[in-house]
């Protein structure tokens, strides 16, 4: 989309248009190459990492960075850049958004009044979840976790959170375990990015501490998530409900929730809007630039804890 | 619901269990009556009221008081209490709800990954509606409508608002003419009581002052909007979408809507959970215990002004 513009201010090797090998591309053309500029869809492996013997820094137009290599970044100390904070407004906005869609019905309410439930006088089953007083857990208290709790004190509920470690500036109770966040909330918002350490933190057992009346929404990645006992226990009814934006195995979503009224869907659009995409281009234009006039990267992902 | 518990204060004339028509039960048995408790299904004409000699006090369980003849009270000087502010939160969460359920086109994301679009590579149009930084005016500037203020700054929005006068507390820009907000805002959230003044106040002509980008909730009443108008402007695409709650004609809603993906449609069940019930009764009683000790009256409308 803006190829162009990143055109007038760098040289641009375009790997994705040669009929080369990547590979023999690399090998041939990319010797010097000090950038690499990525979407988080594109695997970057300690293979592809070992053919750029001049790679510096690896700017992401994305917020995840989990198909990364990491560790091997760190030990070739090759920075990592994002454009997490262009996102995590909107990816806010698309968190609290699911969530009162499930706790107000309001796609199974839509259903319910285009299949003429309501005008032919059908029953439909109250709200039941009053959202002010609620307890709110948010599982990764980073750009996105923050601009979520800013959102929802508005609507009256305690905030809580979980993360890697304890934030001293943050006012909120910490809990180093999920499992006693979820006992001790009513709401589980997944903001994390997922590393070794999240995949599957969310199974059955926290899912379960969460309880009957609890609500999950999901906006960070679909792994983070142990999909097939999510599914368990939202039929067995042993949560209240359930917002996804993010799936496993996207585009699939499992067959089984399409049968459930208390789940709603959204494909992985959580920050798709124009802006957004225009400021994640402008961030990682900056961090670009600020690489190659030796100033400090605006939004480095820290790798050392 | 709260039948029991009245008894216990009160004592209760049960209208609605006499097989004698309204006009002999009060005549032979109401002569005497001093409160009149109701919902707003329930109206309550001049005719009703010229035979309650003894009358002093409406209490409404509900927030809109629009089929009770006001201006008769105000002549014969009974009080009117509804129980607004039980109500004003969770129809405050609604609006915000509706709009995030439009802006991000919930309910349509739903029904696409259901529909099995996703997994089948459909296309999908993305999200072009931002929500920070948009101009949200809010019409009806009381209970609901400052709560949806609040919880509307912290998602970024910039408030402005019309009401029948400007309220010198409340810190938003005032526009006398609702036409002139639409033409300012990107957003308009119908948080007002339907009057003779305000329905069908949002015509044809202020959703086109509105706009192709713009957005309308109502969680009013649903004749404050002019729904044939308001169908048309949405299938010339000359609003960008809605979410609505209330309807006129209740439980009917337009035909039409139900082929549009950029609306939202919930059964009027904005305040419909058991706590707001729940508070809405405490409310009614502390306002019947109010008047029958001689103290200040908690909600009463105000009917000179």
């Amino acid at each position: 989309m803006h190829e162009s513009l990143f055109e007038k201010k760098f040289s641009l090797l375009k790997a994705w248009e040669s009929p080369e090998s990547i590979h023999h591309f690399l090998t041939t053309h990319a010797q010097s190459t000090r950038a690499i500029l990525c979407s988080s869809v594109t695997p970057i492996t300690a293979e592809i990492l070992s053919l750029l013997p001049s790679l510096c820094v690896i700017a992401c137009e994305n917020t995840g960075v989990e198909l990364i290599d990491l560790m091997e970044c760190r030990k070739r100390g090759i920075y990592v850049t994002n454009a997490g904070p262009a996102f995590s407004q909107d990816v806010a906005d698309m968190a609290v958004g699911l969530l009162l869609a499930v706790a107000m019905r309001i796609p199974a309410s839509d259903r319910y009044i285009r299949a003429r439930g309501w005008s032919d006088h059908q029953c439909f089953p109250p709200r039941t979840f009053k959202l002010r007083g609620k307890h709110v857990g948010i599982v990764g208290f980073g750009n996105i976790g923050s601009e979520v709790a800013k959102r929802l004190e508005a609507f009256g509920c305690k905030i809580s959170y979980n993360s890697r470690k304890q934030k001293p500036s943050i006012p909120y109770e910490f809990y180093p375990q999920v499992i006693d966040l979820a006992y001790n909330c009513n709401v589980l918002i997944i903001c994390c990015a997922l590393t070794d350490q999240t995949r599957h933190m969310i199974n059955r057992d926290v899912l379960k501490s969460l309880g009957e009346n609890g609500i999950i929404v999901n906006v960070g990645r679909g792994p983070i998530i142990h999909e097939q006992e999510l599914v368990t226990s939202l039929m067995s009814r042993e949560i209240a409900g359930a917002g996804l934006d993010v799936f496993d195995n996207e585009p699939n979503v499992p067959n089984e929730l399409f049968e459930l009224d208390n789940v709603v869907l959204t494909p992985h659009r959580g920050a798709f809007t124009e802006e957004v995409f225009s400021n994640a281009f402008k961030l990682t234009m900056a961090n670009l630039e600020a690489f190659f006039s030796n100033k400090p990267l605006i939004t480095a992902i820290k790798q050392y804890d």
